[in-house]
Protein backbone atom coordinates (compact mmCIF):
# COMPACT_ATOMS: atom_id res chain seq x y z
CA UNK A 1 0.00 0.00 0.00
CA UNK A 2 2.60 2.59 1.19
CA UNK A 3 4.80 1.70 -2.52
CA UNK A 4 2.02 1.70 -4.34
CA UNK A 5 0.96 5.15 -2.71
CA UNK A 6 4.83 6.78 -3.37
CA UNK A 7 4.26 5.36 -6.97
CA UNK A 8 1.16 7.21 -7.34
CA UNK A 9 2.87 10.66 -5.98
CA UNK A 10 5.37 10.44 -7.91
CA UNK A 11 3.38 9.63 -11.25
CA UNK A 12 1.50 12.66 -10.08
CA UNK A 13 4.73 15.03 -9.97
CA UNK A 14 5.59 13.66 -13.54
CA UNK A 15 2.27 14.84 -14.76
CA UNK A 16 2.91 18.26 -13.42
CA UNK A 17 6.02 18.59 -14.90
CA UNK A 18 4.36 17.50 -18.52
CA UNK A 19 1.51 19.99 -17.94
CA UNK A 20 4.22 22.35 -17.17
CA UNK A 21 6.38 22.05 -20.30
CA UNK A 22 3.12 22.36 -22.34
CA UNK A 23 2.22 25.23 -20.48
CA UNK A 24 6.02 27.00 -21.29
CA UNK A 25 5.99 25.72 -24.52
CA UNK A 26 2.46 27.41 -24.97
CA UNK A 27 4.01 31.41 -23.93
CA UNK A 28 7.02 30.46 -26.63
CA UNK A 29 4.82 29.55 -29.38
CA UNK A 30 2.59 32.45 -28.56
CA UNK A 31 5.40 34.82 -28.61
CA UNK A 32 7.35 33.14 -31.63
CA UNK A 33 4.18 33.52 -33.56
CA UNK A 34 3.75 37.50 -33.24
CA UNK A 35 7.53 37.82 -33.38
CA UNK A 36 8.07 35.79 -36.68
CA UNK A 37 4.13 36.62 -37.81
CA UNK A 38 3.70 33.05 -38.34
CA UNK A 39 0.27 31.97 -38.12
CA UNK A 40 1.03 27.98 -37.97
CA UNK A 41 3.12 28.77 -34.57
CA UNK A 42 0.34 30.61 -33.56
CA UNK A 43 -2.05 28.65 -33.93
CA UNK A 44 -0.18 25.56 -32.62
CA UNK A 45 -1.25 27.08 -28.88
CA UNK A 46 -5.02 26.16 -29.33
CA UNK A 47 -3.79 22.87 -30.04
CA UNK A 48 -1.89 22.52 -26.78
CA UNK A 49 -4.73 24.44 -24.80
CA UNK A 50 -6.67 21.09 -25.50
CA UNK A 51 -3.96 18.70 -24.02
CA UNK A 52 -3.49 21.16 -20.76
CA UNK A 53 -7.05 21.32 -20.00
CA UNK A 54 -7.45 17.38 -20.48
CA UNK A 55 -4.37 17.29 -17.70
CA UNK A 56 -5.67 19.75 -15.12
CA UNK A 57 -8.93 17.35 -14.77
CA UNK A 58 -6.62 14.35 -14.92
CA UNK A 59 -4.36 15.66 -11.89
CA UNK A 60 -7.71 17.24 -10.34
CA UNK A 61 -8.79 13.55 -10.12
CA UNK A 62 -5.71 11.93 -9.05
CA UNK A 63 -5.15 14.87 -6.36
CA UNK A 64 -8.97 13.82 -5.09
CA UNK A 65 -8.59 10.19 -5.26
CA UNK A 66 -4.82 10.25 -3.55
CA UNK A 67 -6.47 12.44 -0.74
CA UNK A 68 -9.73 10.38 0.01
CA UNK A 69 -8.23 6.51 -0.28
CA UNK A 70 -4.83 7.38 1.69
CA UNK A 71 -5.80 10.17 3.81
CA UNK A 72 -1.90 11.49 3.43
CA UNK A 73 -1.05 13.63 6.04
CA UNK A 74 2.16 16.19 6.67
CA UNK A 75 4.67 16.78 4.02
CA UNK A 76 3.05 14.10 1.65
CA UNK A 77 -0.92 16.10 1.67
CA UNK A 78 0.86 19.24 1.26
CA UNK A 79 2.83 18.01 -1.60
CA UNK A 80 -0.81 16.73 -2.88
CA UNK A 81 -2.79 20.50 -2.21
CA UNK A 82 0.28 22.03 -3.78
CA UNK A 83 -0.39 19.82 -6.95
CA UNK A 84 -3.90 20.81 -7.08
CA UNK A 85 -2.96 24.43 -6.62
CA UNK A 86 -0.39 24.37 -9.22
CA UNK A 87 -2.44 22.76 -12.00
CA UNK A 88 -4.35 25.23 -11.42
CA UNK A 89 -2.52 28.49 -12.00
CA UNK A 90 -0.98 26.09 -15.26
CA UNK A 91 -4.42 26.34 -16.73
CA UNK A 92 -4.81 29.72 -16.30
CA UNK A 93 -0.91 30.08 -18.08
CA UNK A 94 -2.44 28.51 -20.84
CA UNK A 95 -5.32 31.02 -20.90
CA UNK A 96 -3.43 33.49 -21.35
CA UNK A 97 -1.06 31.98 -24.23
CA UNK A 98 -4.56 31.92 -26.10
CA UNK A 99 -5.36 35.14 -25.38
CA UNK A 100 -2.14 36.31 -26.59
CA UNK A 101 -2.32 34.28 -29.86
CA UNK A 102 -5.63 35.54 -30.24
CA UNK A 103 -4.50 39.10 -29.76
CA UNK A 104 -2.34 38.68 -32.36
CA UNK A 105 -4.45 36.88 -34.83
CA UNK A 106 -5.25 40.74 -36.11
CA UNK A 107 -1.94 42.36 -35.70
CA UNK A 108 0.63 39.41 -37.76
CA UNK A 109 -1.73 40.96 -40.80
CA UNK A 110 -0.74 44.54 -40.57
CA UNK A 111 2.34 46.42 -40.32
CA UNK A 112 4.43 46.71 -37.20
CA UNK A 113 3.93 49.26 -34.59
CA UNK A 114 7.78 48.95 -34.14
CA UNK A 115 10.52 46.31 -33.74
CA UNK A 116 9.22 43.55 -30.93
CA UNK A 117 12.42 43.56 -28.80
CA UNK A 118 11.04 43.79 -25.00
CA UNK A 119 8.01 41.56 -25.64
CA UNK A 120 10.59 38.24 -26.31
CA UNK A 121 12.89 39.35 -23.38
CA UNK A 122 9.50 39.38 -21.49
CA UNK A 123 8.50 36.10 -22.91
CA UNK A 124 12.04 34.43 -21.73
CA UNK A 125 12.30 35.92 -18.47
CA UNK A 126 8.11 34.88 -17.70
CA UNK A 127 8.96 31.06 -19.43
CA UNK A 128 12.33 31.20 -16.84
CA UNK A 129 10.50 31.73 -13.60
CA UNK A 130 7.53 29.38 -14.58
CA UNK A 131 10.56 26.61 -15.32
CA UNK A 132 11.96 27.72 -12.03
CA UNK A 133 8.91 26.86 -9.96
CA UNK A 134 8.45 24.17 -11.67
CA UNK A 135 11.82 22.46 -10.66
CA UNK A 136 11.65 24.18 -6.86
CA UNK A 137 8.64 22.14 -6.83
CA UNK A 138 10.09 18.79 -8.14
CA UNK A 139 12.82 19.15 -6.80
CA UNK A 140 11.39 20.62 -3.21
CA UNK A 141 13.99 23.51 -3.20
CA UNK A 142 12.31 26.59 -1.40
CA UNK A 143 15.92 28.51 -2.17
CA UNK A 144 15.11 28.35 -6.28
CA UNK A 145 11.36 29.05 -5.56
CA UNK A 146 12.30 32.44 -3.70
CA UNK A 147 14.91 33.13 -6.57
CA UNK A 148 11.33 33.07 -9.14
CA UNK A 149 9.61 35.99 -6.60
CA UNK A 150 12.74 38.31 -7.29
CA UNK A 151 12.22 38.21 -11.11
CA UNK A 152 9.00 39.35 -10.56
CA UNK A 153 10.17 42.91 -10.09
CA UNK A 154 12.27 43.11 -13.68
CA UNK A 155 8.48 41.84 -15.59
CA UNK A 156 6.76 44.69 -13.62
CA UNK A 157 9.72 46.91 -14.97
CA UNK A 158 9.55 45.77 -18.32
CA UNK A 159 5.58 46.15 -18.60
CA UNK A 160 6.09 49.87 -17.76
CA UNK A 161 8.77 50.32 -20.33
CA UNK A 162 6.34 48.93 -22.77
CA UNK A 163 3.69 51.06 -21.64
CA UNK A 164 5.16 54.37 -21.78
CA UNK A 165 7.21 53.94 -25.00
CA UNK A 166 3.98 52.20 -27.31
CA UNK A 167 2.37 55.56 -25.25
CA UNK A 168 4.51 57.90 -27.36
CA UNK A 169 3.59 55.81 -30.38
CA UNK A 170 0.39 56.29 -30.27
CA UNK A 171 0.39 60.33 -29.85
CA UNK A 172 2.95 60.21 -33.12
CA UNK A 173 -0.07 58.64 -34.93
CA UNK A 174 -2.77 57.63 -33.55
CA UNK A 175 -3.71 55.20 -36.58
CA UNK A 176 -1.41 52.88 -34.73
CA UNK A 177 -3.53 52.69 -31.97
CA UNK A 178 -5.43 50.10 -32.00
CA UNK A 179 -2.37 48.00 -32.88
CA UNK A 180 -0.54 49.35 -30.00
CA UNK A 181 -3.01 48.69 -27.52
CA UNK A 182 -2.73 45.01 -28.93
CA UNK A 183 0.35 45.25 -27.94
CA UNK A 184 -0.26 46.41 -23.93
CA UNK A 185 -2.90 43.71 -23.24
CA UNK A 186 -0.19 41.08 -24.66
CA UNK A 187 2.56 42.66 -22.22
CA UNK A 188 -0.05 42.43 -19.15
CA UNK A 189 -0.78 39.08 -20.03
CA UNK A 190 3.18 37.80 -20.04
CA UNK A 191 2.69 39.88 -16.97
CA UNK A 192 -0.35 37.76 -15.25
CA UNK A 193 1.65 34.53 -16.63
CA UNK A 194 4.81 35.52 -14.13
CA UNK A 195 1.77 36.32 -11.29
CA UNK A 196 1.00 32.59 -12.11
CA UNK A 197 4.79 31.82 -11.87
CA UNK A 198 4.71 33.53 -8.26
CA UNK A 199 2.40 31.80 -7.17
CA UNK A 200 3.01 28.47 -8.41
CA UNK A 201 6.63 29.30 -6.02
CA UNK A 202 5.03 30.57 -3.59
CA UNK A 203 3.09 27.72 -3.02
CA UNK A 204 6.25 25.50 -3.49
CA UNK A 205 8.24 27.13 -0.33
CA UNK A 206 4.72 26.90 1.59
CA UNK A 207 4.52 23.20 0.84
CA UNK A 208 8.49 23.01 1.96
CA UNK A 209 8.06 25.15 5.05
CA UNK A 210 4.50 24.43 6.17
CA UNK A 211 4.98 28.31 6.73
CA UNK A 212 2.60 31.11 4.63
CA UNK A 213 4.54 33.33 3.30
CA UNK A 214 2.10 34.79 1.02
CA UNK A 215 1.65 38.20 1.18
CA UNK A 216 4.46 38.88 2.51
CA UNK A 217 7.30 38.03 -0.04
CA UNK A 218 8.73 41.60 0.06
CA UNK A 219 9.48 40.97 4.06
CA UNK B 1 -16.12 13.91 16.48
CA UNK B 2 -18.86 13.93 14.11
CA UNK B 3 -20.02 16.80 15.28
CA UNK B 4 -17.38 18.69 16.41
CA UNK B 5 -16.20 18.23 12.49
CA UNK B 6 -19.71 19.26 10.80
CA UNK B 7 -19.46 22.49 12.98
CA UNK B 8 -15.90 23.07 11.54
CA UNK B 9 -17.27 22.66 7.92
CA UNK B 10 -20.14 25.23 9.07
CA UNK B 11 -17.27 27.81 10.57
CA UNK B 12 -15.52 27.39 7.04
CA UNK B 13 -18.21 28.31 4.67
CA UNK B 14 -18.89 31.05 7.00
CA UNK B 15 -15.35 32.38 6.39
CA UNK B 16 -15.66 31.64 2.86
CA UNK B 17 -19.04 33.70 2.58
CA UNK B 18 -17.44 36.40 5.06
CA UNK B 19 -14.45 36.81 2.46
CA UNK B 20 -16.63 37.20 -0.56
CA UNK B 21 -18.47 39.93 1.16
CA UNK B 22 -15.40 42.10 1.63
CA UNK B 23 -14.29 40.95 -2.02
CA UNK B 24 -17.61 42.52 -2.97
CA UNK B 25 -17.16 45.61 -1.57
CA UNK B 26 -13.73 45.93 -2.37
CA UNK B 27 -15.01 46.05 -6.48
CA UNK B 28 -17.64 48.13 -5.06
CA UNK B 29 -15.41 50.62 -3.80
CA UNK B 30 -13.32 50.57 -6.93
CA UNK B 31 -15.35 51.54 -9.17
CA UNK B 32 -17.44 53.72 -6.80
CA UNK B 33 -13.80 55.56 -6.55
CA UNK B 34 -13.19 55.96 -9.63
CA UNK B 35 -16.85 57.09 -11.16
CA UNK B 36 -17.53 59.89 -7.47
CA UNK B 37 -13.33 60.73 -7.79
CA UNK B 38 -13.66 59.91 -4.29
CA UNK B 39 -9.77 59.40 -2.98
CA UNK B 40 -11.97 58.20 0.41
CA UNK B 41 -13.68 55.07 -1.13
CA UNK B 42 -10.32 54.85 -3.67
CA UNK B 43 -8.34 53.78 -0.86
CA UNK B 44 -10.90 51.72 1.17
CA UNK B 45 -9.87 49.01 -1.17
CA UNK B 46 -6.14 48.58 0.15
CA UNK B 47 -7.12 48.36 3.71
CA UNK B 48 -10.04 45.39 2.60
CA UNK B 49 -7.02 43.91 0.86
CA UNK B 50 -5.37 43.21 4.04
CA UNK B 51 -8.43 41.80 5.72
CA UNK B 52 -8.98 39.36 2.74
CA UNK B 53 -5.42 38.30 2.75
CA UNK B 54 -5.64 37.33 6.26
CA UNK B 55 -8.82 35.62 5.80
CA UNK B 56 -6.89 33.59 2.33
CA UNK B 57 -4.20 32.07 5.68
CA UNK B 58 -6.83 31.52 7.49
CA UNK B 59 -9.11 29.46 5.35
CA UNK B 60 -6.02 27.29 3.86
CA UNK B 61 -5.25 26.64 6.91
CA UNK B 62 -8.50 25.28 8.59
CA UNK B 63 -8.80 23.45 5.61
CA UNK B 64 -5.68 22.19 5.77
CA UNK B 65 -6.13 20.88 9.29
CA UNK B 66 -9.60 19.40 8.53
CA UNK B 67 -7.93 17.31 5.97
CA UNK B 68 -5.19 16.38 8.16
CA UNK B 69 -7.36 15.71 11.28
CA UNK B 70 -10.43 14.06 9.81
CA UNK B 71 -9.39 12.93 6.53
CA UNK B 72 -12.57 13.13 5.41
CA UNK B 73 -14.45 11.71 2.00
CA UNK B 74 -17.06 12.06 -1.12
CA UNK B 75 -19.18 15.34 -0.34
CA UNK B 76 -17.33 16.78 2.69
CA UNK B 77 -14.17 15.99 0.88
CA UNK B 78 -14.88 17.62 -2.13
CA UNK B 79 -16.63 20.54 -0.23
CA UNK B 80 -13.47 21.31 1.53
CA UNK B 81 -11.11 21.42 -1.93
CA UNK B 82 -14.11 24.04 -3.19
CA UNK B 83 -13.48 26.07 -0.18
CA UNK B 84 -10.04 26.14 -0.77
CA UNK B 85 -9.82 26.65 -4.44
CA UNK B 86 -12.80 29.24 -3.99
CA UNK B 87 -11.07 31.26 -1.39
CA UNK B 88 -7.73 31.42 -3.79
CA UNK B 89 -10.01 33.17 -6.52
CA UNK B 90 -12.14 35.88 -3.85
CA UNK B 91 -8.24 36.51 -3.26
CA UNK B 92 -7.27 37.13 -7.00
CA UNK B 93 -10.55 39.05 -6.76
CA UNK B 94 -9.50 41.26 -4.76
CA UNK B 95 -6.08 42.19 -6.58
CA UNK B 96 -8.16 43.11 -9.22
CA UNK B 97 -10.14 45.47 -7.54
CA UNK B 98 -6.18 46.54 -5.98
CA UNK B 99 -5.63 47.26 -9.85
CA UNK B 100 -8.78 48.98 -10.57
CA UNK B 101 -8.14 51.73 -7.33
CA UNK B 102 -4.33 52.10 -8.35
CA UNK B 103 -5.09 52.60 -11.93
CA UNK B 104 -7.63 55.14 -10.78
CA UNK B 105 -5.37 57.00 -9.05
CA UNK B 106 -4.38 59.29 -11.63
CA UNK B 107 -7.62 59.45 -13.53
CA UNK B 108 -10.01 60.72 -10.76
CA UNK B 109 -7.15 63.42 -10.77
CA UNK B 110 -7.96 64.23 -14.73
CA UNK B 111 -11.20 65.50 -16.99
CA UNK B 112 -12.84 62.54 -17.52
CA UNK B 113 -12.85 61.14 -21.25
CA UNK B 114 -16.09 60.34 -21.46
CA UNK B 115 -19.41 59.83 -18.93
CA UNK B 116 -18.67 56.72 -17.44
CA UNK B 117 -21.37 54.38 -17.96
CA UNK B 118 -21.04 50.97 -19.12
CA UNK B 119 -18.25 50.52 -16.80
CA UNK B 120 -20.30 50.74 -13.35
CA UNK B 121 -22.91 49.04 -15.70
CA UNK B 122 -20.11 46.08 -16.16
CA UNK B 123 -19.30 46.45 -12.33
CA UNK B 124 -22.81 45.52 -11.19
CA UNK B 125 -23.05 42.17 -13.61
CA UNK B 126 -19.96 40.99 -11.84
CA UNK B 127 -20.70 41.56 -8.68
CA UNK B 128 -23.97 39.55 -9.34
CA UNK B 129 -21.75 36.61 -10.43
CA UNK B 130 -19.91 36.68 -7.63
CA UNK B 131 -22.79 36.89 -4.84
CA UNK B 132 -24.29 34.27 -7.48
CA UNK B 133 -21.19 32.06 -7.38
CA UNK B 134 -21.23 32.04 -3.42
CA UNK B 135 -25.08 31.41 -2.87
CA UNK B 136 -24.43 28.40 -5.08
CA UNK B 137 -21.69 27.36 -2.92
CA UNK B 138 -23.50 28.04 0.13
CA UNK B 139 -26.37 26.40 -0.51
CA UNK B 140 -24.86 23.41 -3.42
CA UNK B 141 -27.08 24.61 -5.78
CA UNK B 142 -25.94 23.83 -9.23
CA UNK B 143 -28.55 25.76 -11.02
CA UNK B 144 -27.63 28.57 -9.59
CA UNK B 145 -24.19 27.88 -10.50
CA UNK B 146 -24.94 27.23 -13.92
CA UNK B 147 -26.53 30.78 -13.90
CA UNK B 148 -23.25 32.85 -13.38
CA UNK B 149 -21.48 31.14 -16.20
CA UNK B 150 -24.42 32.73 -18.98
CA UNK B 151 -23.58 35.64 -17.69
CA UNK B 152 -20.37 35.86 -18.59
CA UNK B 153 -21.05 36.73 -22.11
CA UNK B 154 -22.98 40.04 -20.71
CA UNK B 155 -19.48 40.89 -19.29
CA UNK B 156 -17.30 39.82 -22.78
CA UNK B 157 -19.79 41.73 -24.83
CA UNK B 158 -19.39 45.43 -23.01
CA UNK B 159 -15.73 44.79 -22.42
CA UNK B 160 -15.87 44.61 -26.48
CA UNK B 161 -18.25 47.70 -26.13
CA UNK B 162 -15.92 49.78 -23.54
CA UNK B 163 -12.77 48.71 -26.07
CA UNK B 164 -14.37 49.77 -29.27
CA UNK B 165 -16.04 53.18 -27.88
CA UNK B 166 -12.84 54.11 -26.29
CA UNK B 167 -11.09 53.48 -29.73
CA UNK B 168 -12.76 56.68 -31.40
CA UNK B 169 -11.92 58.77 -28.45
CA UNK B 170 -8.76 58.18 -28.99
CA UNK B 171 -8.65 58.55 -32.53
CA UNK B 172 -10.82 62.00 -32.23
CA UNK B 173 -8.16 63.13 -29.69
CA UNK B 174 -4.63 61.47 -29.07
CA UNK B 175 -4.42 63.55 -26.19
CA UNK B 176 -7.01 61.37 -24.50
CA UNK B 177 -4.90 58.28 -24.97
CA UNK B 178 -3.49 57.58 -21.37
CA UNK B 179 -6.45 58.05 -19.64
CA UNK B 180 -8.53 55.83 -22.58
CA UNK B 181 -6.30 53.12 -22.10
CA UNK B 182 -6.31 53.18 -18.38
CA UNK B 183 -10.36 53.02 -18.44
CA UNK B 184 -9.25 49.57 -21.06
CA UNK B 185 -7.35 48.41 -18.75
CA UNK B 186 -9.91 48.50 -15.82
CA UNK B 187 -12.51 46.97 -17.87
CA UNK B 188 -10.41 44.07 -18.05
CA UNK B 189 -9.82 43.73 -14.75
CA UNK B 190 -13.69 43.56 -14.36
CA UNK B 191 -13.42 40.65 -16.60
CA UNK B 192 -10.79 38.95 -15.06
CA UNK B 193 -13.39 39.21 -11.79
CA UNK B 194 -16.04 37.81 -13.83
CA UNK B 195 -13.73 34.66 -14.74
CA UNK B 196 -12.93 34.17 -11.40
CA UNK B 197 -16.95 34.44 -10.26
CA UNK B 198 -16.76 31.64 -13.53
CA UNK B 199 -14.58 29.45 -11.65
CA UNK B 200 -15.98 29.32 -8.64
CA UNK B 201 -19.23 28.23 -9.97
CA UNK B 202 -17.59 25.77 -11.69
CA UNK B 203 -16.16 24.31 -8.95
CA UNK B 204 -19.47 24.54 -6.87
CA UNK B 205 -20.86 22.41 -9.89
CA UNK B 206 -18.29 19.81 -9.47
CA UNK B 207 -18.35 19.95 -5.40
CA UNK B 208 -22.39 18.45 -6.35
CA UNK B 209 -21.92 16.84 -8.95
CA UNK B 210 -18.83 15.17 -8.51
CA UNK B 211 -18.45 15.76 -12.42
CA UNK B 212 -15.84 18.29 -13.95
CA UNK B 213 -17.58 20.31 -16.40
CA UNK B 214 -14.51 22.77 -16.54
CA UNK B 215 -13.48 23.11 -20.84
CA UNK B 216 -17.18 22.41 -21.41
CA UNK B 217 -19.22 25.04 -20.08
CA UNK B 218 -20.15 25.80 -23.68
CA UNK B 219 -21.61 22.56 -24.78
Amino acid sequence: METHFHEELSRLRDKVLHMASLAERMIQNSIQGLVQKDDEIRKKVFITEEEVNQLQIDIDDRCCKLLALHQPVAQDLRMILAALKICSDLERIGDQAVNISEQSAELIRQPPVKPLIDLPRMSEIVQEMLREAIDSFVHSDADMARNVLLKDDDVDHLKDQIFRELLTYIMQDPTVTARAISLILISRSLERIADHATNIAEDVIFMIKAKDIRHHAGE
